[in-house]
């Protein structure tokens, strides 16, 4: 499994991911599952991935080669569509073209699809700061105000604080401080969900990507929230009124 | 779905069901999830249902018919069985034969088998209280000090809180305080999740039913902890130091 959040501010978008991918319990590896696509004062592009490892590989591959400008393919590139939308539509249809490839009807089968979804989110110049979340089937919808953040991957651990805490007001720094807690709630349950987690903040305007940093293991600020938010759990609920039974 | 908690705490179990059952979106009801059997100062069971609902009151029914004491039938009975562990052995072959008997290879067949989890726990005189997770396999698992409290249905969301502020310590009155925040975050996530609840209190030695209760919707501590909770954990969140870019 995976984490991948993508939260949608007023002054920006956050993205974090965890690394760790698993075929079973005994075959684990860390796995970059962000990357970027840039450039420098035109388009800052994030994409982050969840579902087979082989099939979001080839998609980002893809989307590479075809980014290259030595090659005059005709084929429409990240770095040349028009628009965020354009973008997450070429993401769409590339996801939508290496699963089509991977389950062609000859050769030895899978029992399922390898299946994938994709968030992708940034700016291009003269548009709006956007992210998307792209289905295996190659559509897509965005982020709006009612609902301004995605998650991918194994997402209900994490959610709760995220439904309260979110605020679109809020600074970058409690953006990463809000995603280290939802992450390590996630973290805590769940096994196939695991250090370290990639972070990128793209403030709106600067058409640059904007601080990249990998939380690794005994991070101390992610230490310092991981074992803090234990007792400030417990000291949010030792804040709330006593339950009282009806008959005493 | 569905989602039911049993704890086991140093003086007693408490237990908390939800009370919906839907087939797609659109056809919603209100369904009993939670179970009880007693003698009076001999044992105190209590049985809550996650799964197929036909399946699920199929067990109970044969738990019920076959506890009856003006029938003489020689099959073991929910009431006479001679401890907790009986009882969820009971729980389980019955949960398998209801499974077994659905699942026979005649008539119009479903496309998958019409599963359920069940959670017993309690008391017989003689023994310690218990508490169970019984598979659809009729095979079960028993909490321990280790893991002293199970989940069944929709499970993720309400998970963090119950890992970090449980206590085997705590009062009754803290664990029902627990339950409710535990419930409030999977029914604010989750629609198949609803209100009312059912609450179940059993006090180690009593060998009776305890505090029995029905959270309906508008309760005044559910509605306190529900709104109060959201407040909390932004100050816990807010409490926890902010993080700080490495650049900056």
């Amino acid at each position: 499994m995976t984490y991948c959040v993508g939260l949608k501010l007023d002054r920006g978008l956050v993205f974090m991911s965890d690394t760790r991918t698993n075929a079973g319990v005994d075959n684990i590896s860390v796995f970059q599952k962000m990357f970027f696509w840039e450039r420098e004062g035109e388009r800052s592009i994030t994409l982050m991935t969840a579902g087979n490892l082989a099939t979001t590989q080839a998609v980002v591959s893809l989307l590479n080669e075809r980014a290259l400008p030595a090659e005059e393919r005709g084929e429409p590139s990240i770095l040349e569509a028009a628009s965020m939308f354009q973008v997450a539509k070429l993401v769409g249809e590339t996801l939508r073209e290496v699963i089509k490839e991977q389950a062609r009807n000859e050769g030895p089968q899978a029992e399922g699809p390898f299946s994938a979804t994709i968030l992708v989110g940034g700016q291009v110049h003269g548009g709006d700061p956007r992210l998307f979340l792209v289905y295996p089937e190659g559509n897509f919808v965005e982020a709006s105000d009612d609902t301004p953040f995605f998650q991918i991957g194994e997402t209900k651990y994490g959610k709760p604080i995220l439904v309260r805490a979110y605020d679109p007001a809020m600074s970058f720094e409690d953006a990463v401080k809000l995603l280290v807690v939802s992450f390590d709630s996630t973290i805590k349950a769940n096994l196939s969900v695991g250090m370290p987690l990639d972070l990128h903040v793209y403030e709106t305007g600067t058409h640059r990507n904007g601080v990249r940093q990998r939380i690794e293991p005994g991070n101390p600020f992610y230490e310092t929230i991981s074992s803090g938010w234990g007792a400030a759990l417990k000291e949010a609920f030792n804040s709330l009124p006593t339950f009282k039974f009806k008959d005493k």
